[in-house]
């Protein structure tokens, strides 16, 4: 899991000497790193305070730490990396690991390159190769390759030295680095696990009553009045991580928490960007995907898209404007026996109409959709269920939450990412959520290999590009006879978002 | 681990109906849980949506979730309870299990009562049997009759079912339930993890350069200035939890995380009371235990105590007063080449000194502090290292890095809580929090036992119980000669803070 905490790489970047930073891959709050000879001060230290303890020959093993979960794998706590890890390391990127050779001294740093899958969804990080180069240790090399050190260490019978683990998840990746089987627990507690019982236990969480979707519609007011306070307060020049900040301090201040980490960003694209350094522009786009939970623990989810200066862009302007129409058609078709992956192929069909009216698709928008070419701009699904959790249940496996025995995960790209697909029943709430994004990775992917050529103009999306990516979000309830939102009415149209943003 | 989370128990008393509330074992912010009937009726939805999945005998068991280390098992993220316990258990109490007999329909909750230690650090819980009435389910049963019925239906095979566990530590937890052996991954690792490892890096780690100083002191910095903002705008009628938001809503807006979850209470007897929705009032002293972390890491760690209306009462006035003093008495010792244990004492020894003064202990102030009488009302330590951790390299084990080669740590009430005791040296970076405390709990025992009889004025005593709590703390370094206070100068002296209050 790799979930969105590349500003936490300001850690491995120095306000010491002349290192640039590139703001999105930093926060602006005093952001500070010691210089590289600090980290290999330290590693000097620790060796002649090994060798003092009769320590001289072996392999010290240390794991930077990964997500710690809050209520299920992708809704974690906000990222903190483990201490002994920043003395000695000194990088602030979580999933990697560290070897040093005590005889020789020598340091490598162990990590996996992020595939397309996690560009698209937190955005590309920052070289490896770079951060390795930063902190003074040699790599990256592969996670794999320090598995083969681990194992060829312990073959050989050599020394190999770790420290404490303090998380159940680091105990759990320290034990399977070092073959004892950290799988173990897991495959033998799976005998009591039985799909049945999830099944039926889901059956029962996903109706909410009165007293439940009250609740949940607090959670969205209390969302809402947030959003709209930053809608009204944002300024040029506030970085993404201020947004969030301001999110945060607000939440705190209304005596609430948040029910998972915010996304506040002028660069929508990256699906989970997590906030940087980056100070918007009054060009900008802005998109926040932030909610609150009550004490109780029912959750609220909103997004608002809206332009940092007083309009937006024409081209901006354009893709809104679909977008809001697509969500539109999505809400519309919401009532009690629609399939949810029905009311997702309606979002999408919006899409792609909006976007060939634009001359960015051709062809039959019905065949584009089935070809799945409306992904290549909306790659996710149009939404989850709600409840205690923002993607409810989504610990019980995300299968029999928006599936169960009804239907199948698609394996096309884009509908893949559908969390849930099956038919609605009075007392469900849940998001509704679509998207418009201009990924250039995933772009420069399709077009190199021409997917869907036959409904895509490439030449002209890319005069798109600098659109970026946005979404609008509403949390939904599904009634005896159609469904209703919940919260307060919040106009969003391109008029009232523009004169929110000139009243401020 | 019982760390602190007792407002978290909001979630387990109604605004439904007639309960009554007991503000201190509750927030102020929207507390709210559904009637009893609600989780009966679910829980037999439940077993009915079993049945229909052909499940209609066996036991499900289910944990409470416990707490979340964030860098150090005794500091957590803000506690988060399961979704699945929540929804179908009802409680907000950590570390808690839940079995329900699918054929009867029989729940049982199972608790551990806490002990007077858990009493003394985070206050006396709600009563467990109040709590499972409460939501409808018998019990409580003690944790260990949860571990015999798991043992009993393995051994008879009769079906056991779980839900799918998301933390690590819950993982764990159940896979120790269930037999399979959760400490196996700990007993194996455990032989990786080689003391001297250990003792080389703290010895290292312990000893902070000039940058590293210059980190701390700027989030010490960041500590002071939010304690003063709040030692000016707290008023009457703030709740203890209001007061914990404003940090954190003052920390987020600063871009700051919390070096640990605040302690912000009315009654600073309970040593680390977490917030409740107990509103302050004019009579009362209040204690703001929190710090915040740089991006880098490093923490800063201040409490403050302070009259809420513009006067301390008179024994709360007088009592500070010792207080201030036994603080000045231990700055003043700190030195390279003292022992931090030493330091303790000399502040025990001004604690002594001073409530003999008042009438409250008799006797010679050497001999009751060797006796540890002084232990009733200071029963911590005076001190922990600060750095990367707030109480620094924690999770590798605090006697290897308060004690190291050198000492042992004491067996006796109060000194066996000293987290550091040894040799200073210059550049290491250290708390000075000494407390004088009124523990109801601990005053009967002691009173019933007659500990320290010759060294303690019990009626007199009796008659100060409701000073309740106070404690004053500093970062402080040690440098080359002597030691220096991190962070500008806080008036602390009885005036400084009525004139404060006063002006608020």
């Amino acid at each position: 899991m790799r979930v969105a905490f590349y500003y936490e790489v300001l850690l491995s970047l120095s306000l010491h000497g002349t290192d640039s930073i590139d703001p999105c891959l930093a926060n602006s709050y005093n952001i500070r790193m010691f210089p590289r000879e600090t980290y290999v001060k330290r590693r000097a230290s620790f060796i002649r305070a090994l060798n003092e303890r009769g320590i001289s020959r072996g392999t010290f093993i240390l794991l930077a730490n990964g997500a710690s979960p809050r209520n299920y794998p992708s809704n974690c706590y906000p990222f903190r990396q483990d201490s002994s890890w920043l003395y000695l390391v000194g990088t602030g990127l979580p999933d990697c690991g560290y070897s040093l050779d005590i005889e020789s001294g020598r340091s490598c740093l162990y990590a996996d390159e992020p595939s397309l899958d996690d560009i698209i969804w937190t955005g590309a990080p920052p070289s490896l190769h770079e951060l390795a180069q930063r902190v003074g240790v040699e790599g990256p090399s592969s996670l794999s390759e320090l598995h083969s050190l681990v194992a060829e260490k312990l073959a050989r019978k050599e020394p190999l030295f770790i420290l404490p683990p303090c998380r159940g998840e680091q105990q759990a990746r320290l034990a399977q680095l070092f073959g004892i089987g950290a799988s173990a627990h897991a495959e033998a507690l799976g005998e009591f696990i039985d799909p049945r019982v999830i099944l039926a236990f889901v059956s029962v969480r996903e109706v909410k009553d009165a007293d439940e979707i009250a609740e949940i519609e607090r959670a969205v007011t209390a969302t809402k009045a947030i959003h709209e306070e930053l809608l009204h307060s944002l300024e040029p020049g506030w970085t993404e991580k201020a947004a969030a900040d301001y999110v945060l301090s607000r939440a705190s201040a209304m005596g609430l928490e948040l029910s998972f980490a915010t996304i506040a960003t002028c660069r929508g694209a990256v699906l989970h960007n997590s906030p940087t350094g980056y100070a918007a522009t009054a060009g900008d786009t802005f998109l926040l995907d932030a909610g609150l939970e009550m004490p109780s623990g029912y959750a609220g989810d909103l997004t608002t898209t809206f332009p940092v200066g007083p309009r937006f862009g024409t081209q901006a302007k354009a893709i809104y404007e679909v977008l809001l129409h697509a969500f539109g058609a999505a809400t519309a078709a919401l009532a009690p026996g629609v399939r949810f992956i029905d009311v997702h192929r309606r979002a999408c069909l919006a899409i792609a109409e909006g976007l060939m009216s634009l001359g960015l698709m051709r062809g039959d928008p019905h065949e584009a959709v089935e070809a799945g070419a409306h992904a290549l701009f909306f790659p996710h699904g149009l939404g989850h269920q709600i409840g205690l959790d923002v993607h409810d249940m989504e610990g019980l496996g995300e299968d029999y939450v928006g599936y169960g025995d009804e239907l199948r995960r698609s394996d096309q790209f884009g509908l893949h990412s559908l969390r849930l697909a099956k038919t609605l029943k009075p007392g469900m709430v849940h998001s509704v959520e679509p998207g418009i994004y201009f990924i250039p990775q995933l772009f420069q992917k399709w077009r190199a290999e021409r997917i869907c050529h036959d409904f895509l103009n490439y030449d002209i999306i890319d005069a798109w590009m600098s659109v970026g990516g946005m979404r609008i979000e509403e949390d939904w309830c599904i009634t005896e006879h159609g469904a209703r939102r919940l919260g307060p009415a919040f106009d969003k149209t391109v008029e009232a978002l523009e004169s929110a943003r000139t009243a401020q």
